[in-house]
């Protein structure tokens, strides 16, 4: 276990450090975060126990869908459950004993130890952006992304200080083949960063892959008592498991790797427009996914997911950042620490096209929530855009730098008798200042958090800067980072072995494009 | 006293509303926001007694200066304080006392009794930005502020739905003489919008002008049993109250109208620069203050109030939206209710000099810490830019509109029939979708949040319109408010009589520039 608070890595990634500080940027790596602060809980006891009746009430009367996936139904059947062709009726409480046996905290291991993290409990740990297929590019071409956007995602993710963890997905690699992008992109985690990443789900196949090279990086023996992966499992929602996701589910279950079950839900399209109405289904199916889970495998990790965002009733688009979302949001993390699991959120989402004031408005209150509801773990955290669809390097790096506010807040206030700092007032007194007295002399250089990338100059300096706007400081910060980046050291047979796994699958069938 | 919720305005701007209507423009006005959900507190109740403790010792043992105003130090003498030249240091326990014959709560009357505020309690009343010398214009130029500008931004403030105040000093119209420039702020709240205001306090004699001109606008009669002002008194950090400020905050108190008691703090200039000692000098500086205003009438209107941010250490710039700065908004939150006094603090806070992603991530945090910290009154609710050097037209109508999330956040979570939507849930059941459904069909106009200022179009409509960032939409919005707007009646003598007083005053000393 890394102890508290950030620091200096000691071992692994010294190249880049060296190189980091030729260039005068700091290379540093901080901990996950350890909430010394309280939740903000929205709901009161009755509502709690009103919606987990209710989400009792929809697992049996209702059901869910399990689709292509008569191993499934079989579990089922015999855990108890009235399956009546795909449909699984889940009696009351069912569900909620089969979680009992997932873990509520677990250790996911990275190839640098210094980098694994603790999902659960008091923790939250930051992932990058997941999904779009499109990226925004420092020239502001908005295009389809490639696998050498991939790695430069990658590369900003292990230089940036506050982000804990490589993610999955940081854009979809639209050049390489859909059944062997998935190589492409574990090969970047695994060799350009040392942080910990997820595996791929669009296919059990590819999920077997990503154990495969897990094996390859830690050693096959390992793999069976070791979580190294934590991976993205999206519910069908309302209430539908299909069976490529299930499957995936199945691989990394039976190996022990964690889950995330997670509804998708667009609130008016995949769920109802009310808040207790969302968090009712959220919780059906996260009792339902979870309780597969450990149908496959008891005592896998598996977490609470939610993303939930809203329609726009105007123009059919999602919304982000909004009041009913960070509801939904704050009454999912209670519903989870109920249930004893960790809890996964969105973190930086938003509805713009471009890395303004929109964006940070809505990344900021989704940022905000999730730090106060109790999140553990948060994909999204940084380079999000244009609702899902556009990853974003400027805005990955303004991101990253907001995350650097969460692990300050998070730590609660300082009660020593230095923070009280009684003997400050008193030697200052009325009138004075405290720029030159003793406390603040020994305290200033880390009192106060400071970004890494927005302008703290007197107007007169910026104007003769060329009034730079947040967009093309993060340009500068992109460049920096980039520039100062060497790839932490990898065993050179461990790199090879690698490539030639991914060589060799991807020569062992055609590229398919859909 | 207004209903909950929000609604078309009863009478007074019908004009404006119709005016409104013609240009397909909806102009509404929101009750302040009633909090239906918890506060967050940061602070345990062993940290809070400690902060208390130190507070009343640093009263006792260090005292306070009220310099240049013997009339002061004598009514402290005379309440059992001990008082050495202008230094006075209070009894432990004296100044909580003292503080006790303040209102939990107060009514702020407007001209027009629905837009009347309540500030205390479960309430949250917002105020537009307060202050700056400079504004961004509609053009990019950031220049000196002119009476014109301020006209400008009081329409802004009457057009905007969630702001419930007009505020003070919305920019400083500096082409008018020191001297002179209250009574035209004064004239432009009073005939430019109905919402309530703030009164003058740069002089003990411009008090009492604003305190004349509320008669002339309320009738003489009615102040003495009507609070129509809230008006903001601040200390000379640390620990110093100013003849100037006390004189302001003498004339409000004895005419009844509400003083904000504002510690104005740059963390590691005007107090320690660690969050628990910062928050002891914040209580000890609103205690004595607030006491001070009930030695000279018992019962007066008071907030509690604290504007903190903190020194960048590298350029000595204060910062906003800091982690710090929300500590320390939480925990005052906190003391203040503990001492039963309604609390005050900033909103729209940024060091931004652009209404870029960096002032909207640092507003966003600070609104968001106001609202879960249980703030009453929040002054620089939008508009602010720059540290508060500058209002800018653009900013203030992005933040205003980010006020709404604030409104929905805080009506909590829908736990009714309707809300829980399990007769939803059943209709749709797996696999299908919400969009048709009849709960949907019946909630959906008034389910979600929508932004009056954001984009939410797909990316071909937003690109085949110019590809619009934040600070574009925000000109387009601004120019729509102030085209729709028409000035809400004014019974014509009190309109004549108010511009009397403003020119017999102007004519009765010759013009000050300092």
């Amino acid at each position: 276990m890394a102890e508290a608070g950030t620091r200096r890595r000691g071992r692994g990634g010294g190249g880049a450090a060296r190189r980091a500080e030729r260039s005068g940027m700091k290379f540093e790596a901080a901990r996950y975060i350890s909430r010394n602060i309280p939740d903000f809980d929205i709901l009161n006891a009755e509502a709690l126990e009103i919606i987990e009746a209710n989400a009792e009430t929809l697992l049996e009367e209702i059901g869910v869908n399990f689709v292509d996936n008569p191993a499934a139904l079989d579990r089922w059947r015999e855990a108890g459950a009235d399956v009546q062709g795909e449909r699984v009726h889940i009696p009351k409480g069912l569900a909620r004993k089969l979680c009992a046996t997932a873990p509520a905290q677990f250790t996911q291991t990275a190839r640098n130890p210094d980098r694994s993290v603790e999902i659960g409990g008091r923790n939250l740990v930051l992932a990058p952006v997941y999904g779009p297929p499109f990226v925004r590019d420092l020239s502001g071409e908005r295009r389809y992304a490639t696998i050498e956007d991939f790695r430069t995602f990658v590369k900003l993710g292990y230089m940036s200080k506050w982000v804990h963890h490589s993610g999955g997905t940081l854009c979809e690699p639209t050049d390489v083949a859909v059944n062997k992008r998935h190589l492409d992109m574990l090969l970047a985690h695994m060799t350009l960063s040392d942080k910990p990443f997820m595996g791929s789900v669009t296919d059990p196949s590819r999920a077997q892959d990503s154990v495969e090279m897990c094996k390859i990086l830690f050693g096959a023996d390992r793999l069976d008592d070791t979580t190294v992966m934590t991976s993205l499992i999206n519910i069908n929602s309302p209430l539908t498991f299909d069976g490529i996701m299930m499957g995936a589910l199945e691989v990394y279950a039976r190996q022990n790797q964690a889950c995330i079950i997670s509804p998708f839900i667009v609130g008016g399209a995949m769920a109802p427009v009310s808040v207790a109405g969302t968090l009712t289904q959220v919780l059906a199916e996260v009792l339902a996914g979870v309780a597969y889970s450990q149908l496959v495998k008891p005592g896998a990790p598996a977490i609470f997911g939610a993303f939930v965002t809203s329609i726009d009733m105007n123009s059919g688009a999602p919304t982000f950042g909004t009041p009913e979302a960070s509801q939904i949001l704050y009454g999912a993390g209670q519903l989870a620490r109920r249930l004893g699991l960790p809890f996964r959120s969105g973190g930086g989402l938003c509805g713009s096209k471009l890395p303004d004031a929109q964006a940070a408005y809505e990344t900021a209150n989704t940022l905000n929530a999730a730090l106060l509801g109790g999140v553990n773990f948060m994909l999204h955290a940084c380079g999000w855009l244009e609702g899902g669809l556009v990853s974003s390097f400027e805005k990955f790096v303004l991101d990253a730098d907001q995350l650097g506010v969460l692990h300050t807040l998070a730590k609660g206030v300082d009660m020593s008798e230095n923070g009280q700092a009684l003997d400050a007032i008193r030697e200052v007194g009325p009138g004075g200042h405290y720029l030159g007295c003793a406390h603040t002399q020994a305290n200033f250089q880390t009192a106060f958090w400071r970004s890494d990338v927005l302008d703290y100059r007197p107007f007169e300096h910026w104007q003769d800067d060329g009034a730079p706007d947040s967009a093309a400081l993060a340009r500068s910060r992109v460049r920096a980072l980039l520039d100062a980046y060497t790839p932490p050291p990898l065993d050179p047979g461990i790199a090879a072995a690698l490539q030639d796994y991914v060589d060799r699958r991807k020569a062992s069938e055609p590229d398919a494009f859909t």
